[in-house]
């Protein structure tokens, strides 16, 4: 593929914050398993490894996800939106997504002006 | 379904400019088609009229999907995230969802290095 342009992360759109959305979506199934942000070295990281890896907003660092728990997750494919503003991964996910051991973060649905989970 | 509490928009987390992303997904098939932004406004018209109504940051408007392609999302059912920060909105997509007239917007994907779309 020598004639195929390098792909650069410097060529996304970030954020105020150097920070892009992505999602993680189930390779398999389809089904969206989280949200999170990724910034420049992030994606690259993600892209390097085969481990998604996100920037925690939070702890300010690297989050290799599943590097603690092992619910981590491989990467199959990155996808890039039409406005290079979002991304979306496609992984196979070990065991779950969410930190609370669901599968999916996206477990509550509003539902006849309420919430269900 | 009186013994449910109603479901109040404010209650979600907003960015620092009053917005949370909103990936649509086709309920059908489970493809991922963009994500945009909402206020609370929007997520409350959302769910009042079932037309995904997101709030369109360049025009600081209210951006009704499909209001002038024609290609709408029905909503069929809208899903919140652990943290409340981000909300999937499983929809009946009219036509195609992207303005470059491509089914999702994320037709390009990283491969060997390079992008592909």
């Amino acid at each position: 593929m020598t004639d195929q342009p390098e792909f650069d992360p410097a060529g996304l759109k970030y954020d105020a914050n150097g920070l892009i959305p992505c999602i993680a979506q189930e390779a398999g199934t389809g089904e969206v398993l989280m949200m999170a942000w990724m910034n420049a070295a992030a994606v690259a990281r993600t892209l390097e490894t085969g481990r998604v890896t996100y920037w925690s907003r939070s702890r300010g660092a690297f989050w290799v996800k599943g590097e603690s728990s092992g619910h981590v997750q491989e990467l199959v494919e990155l996808r890039i939106d039409c406005d290079r503003d979002c991304l979306l991964a496609l992984v196979r996910q070990t065991g779950p997504a969410c930190h609370t051991n669901r599968r999916s973060c996206f477990y509550t649905a509003v539902r006849d002006g309420g919430k269900w989970s």
